[in-house]
């Protein structure tokens, strides 16, 4: 078991109709002039914005808004963000949406608190020393940025998508009531469903001998949102699964699931490329596809990880052949992402072949990157993998 | 599932010599003076006192020692600390030692903040409003102090032992270096590990429907709890079971094992009369005698959440007979204290039945209170519970 450092401050408001609360909660932190940030049109049809709306009122806390976060938030819009920051003397950043919004609002809280640009952040040429205070309304169950301390942000100007981890990522608090996924449609449902797997499953597989706590909670965590998913892809207002969904986004890319063990997430790494370079490819849908061709690469390098996979979490029979057995393991979990309808080849994402090369090297960094997961994701790893998922 | 506030802002430094960065710890912080308090001599004898001192040192800040907690910490001594705290400007309290001192200092932090007595936050007359950060450097693997929001006192005046929850007892930060628990005895260790499984057999065992993520994070933690017991119990120096324990111990009564549920901890608040009056009976053999009595009690009364125990925690084969399925779970629990030299009985632990009577009327607070668990716990139950144990 390595050592770890566990730091997980945000306070979590969890349940129907906590956004409700919203006033008290900001009057607690007292607080004097918030950024209400948020995405495009969606909380307004929800109604969500005028709760939103209703309850700054309430709290008397001097407010300005920053509409127009899109998929694969942008730095131009961050940039912005910041000079408001600055401007108005902001001193909370109220984040209204899903991961895209939360990670928005993370990097302006970030660059407010410095004279350059906080794309350089992003690219770890610099470090934040500190932050504007973040809350969240989550709207979807995925990315789990509401207790991360992960924040990926598009620069628009060079089409990098870039993911930096820091302390200053956590949020002061997040409000999470699983009634507001209720509108999310099946297919970004499923994303997120793939997504918060995957914050678990690349933790649970990775280097290093077992952490039975850390993975105990992990196969714990797995086996709830398999379940959940399929609950809720049949019947979307299915409270309790809706909860389980969001409150699993939360746990599993907070840190507990890796706590002890390496943390590399080359599969999220490669994804990033994916999803940055085609804006029409959520996230989750780009993992569905490349964790099963990954995980074929890398079973035998891991085996007892995969094997713990396939026997705790898809309850596979063990028979002599543990290969055979990992292998069945990794196709249960692709069975599964078909069940709930994501895609699980390039093909059915309208990436064609003659893109792999440049996604490969732009992915490791043009071809400088080699990632020290179970199995060593350089250019040629990548390459190989995207060709496999096709 | 219900509505809960998830808020565990401690900072952990788990591992390996995390002791050592204590000096690196505390700079982090800008805090300008130190109430060092602690326990008896064991810190003096192991070395850890000497380390603590040598850091303080070289952290350049100032500081002032206060030793002398006792198992069951004691409202004088707390007293002392908050005379201290006034008198010399503390700004950060630092507890090395277990449960008790942790305790201690929780009371002290949020008793500095206030001119009456906190024995009133103890009895809950008065709500907290602040405290002095609290940091610790944990010894044992038991009570979850370090993270939990709990702190129980003892009023050495009237003898009542009680327990208050507070955001305000949260810490700011836990060292956890699972080897400094290598000198820990059998008998405490036992102790400990029936403890931490306590704190959540106590919230998974609770009124309400299932809760799937938190079941079975639960469950994966009493197995983890288990296997890890077994280890230690016969080598003490076993770093990754240690450090299995050491975890369990802050995440079992750090409030994960409890979201969305009901939170009473019957059995808990029975016990501490029992180590309240016999300040030579340790809260977790305390926990192990009245646990399985108060079980078969309650088992009818929350049957699948005790079929749950027993098949997927205790691996028992599902009969067609549920109730003796339930029953069988239990005492496979019971079977599990014993195997780590627990008591089961209230003789063993020197407890005579014409005791009974005062402890059920103490613990239920002079026969007026009534605790809604799956069954309700009032002085009648009680009563009937110690009788059953005896």
């Amino acid at each position: 078991m390595n050592n770890f450092i566990y730091y997980t401050p945000t306070e979590v408001y969890f349940g129907k109709k906590q956004e409700e609360h919203l006033n008290e909660i900001l009057n607690k932190y007292h607080y004097k002039k918030i950024l209400f940030h948020y995405g495009m049109s969606s909380i307004k049809k929800t109604g969500l914005y005028d709760k939103v709306i209703n309850q700054l009122k309430l709290s008397k806390i001097d407010y300005v808004e920053l509409p127009g976060v899109s998929p694969n938030p942008k730095l131009s819009l961050v940039l912005k963000g910041v000079e408001i920051c600055k401007k108005e003397n902001v001193d909370l950043i109220l984040a209204v949406g899903g991961g895209s919004v939360i990670d928005s609002a993370k990097s302006i809280a970030v660059g407010a608190k410095v004279d350059f640009n906080p794309w350089l952040f992003s690219i770890k040429e610099k470090t934040p020393q500190d932050h504007i205070p973040v809350g969240a309304i989550l709207t979807i169950s995925a990315a789990g940025s509401d207790m991360s301390d992960s924040c990926v942000i598009t620069n628009d100007s060079t089409n990098e998508k870039r993911g930096f981890n820091s302390r200053h990522n956590r949020l002061l608090f997040a409000i999470l009531n699983p009634e507001l996924t209720y509108t999310v449609g099946p297919y970004q449902t499923a994303c997120g469903i793939v997504d918060i797997m995957m914050h678990t499953l690349e933790r649970f597989i990775s280097p290093g001998d077992d952490t039975p706590l850390t993975d105990n909670i992990a196969i714990g965590l797995l086996k709830a949102v398999i379940d959940a998913g399929r609950i809720v892809m049949k019947n979307p207002q299915d409270y309790d699964a809706r909860a389980t969904l969001m409150w699993a986004n939360s746990l599993s890319h907070n840190g507990l699931t890796s706590c002890g063990r390496e943390f590399v997430m080359s599969v999220h790494q490669l994804e990033h490329e994916l999803s940055g370079k085609f804006d029409n490819i959520a996230h989750g849908a780009g993992l569905a596809v490349l964790w099963p061709a990954w995980a074929l690469k890398a079973y035998k390098y891991a085996l007892n990880r995969f094997l713990k996979l396939s026997y705790e979490v898809m309850n596979v029979t063990p028979t002599q052949n543990k290969e055979a057995d990992a292998i069945k393991g990794i196709n249960l979990i692709k069975e599964f992402f078909k069940e709930i309808k994501m895609p699980t080849t390039l093909k059915e994402l309208n990436v064609e072949e003659k893109d792999f090369e440049e996604l490969a090297y732009n992915a490791m960094f043009k071809g400088k990157r080699t990632l020290k997961d179970v199995i060593e994701v350089d250019y040629k790893m990548a390459l190989e993998i995207l060709k496999s998922a096709k």
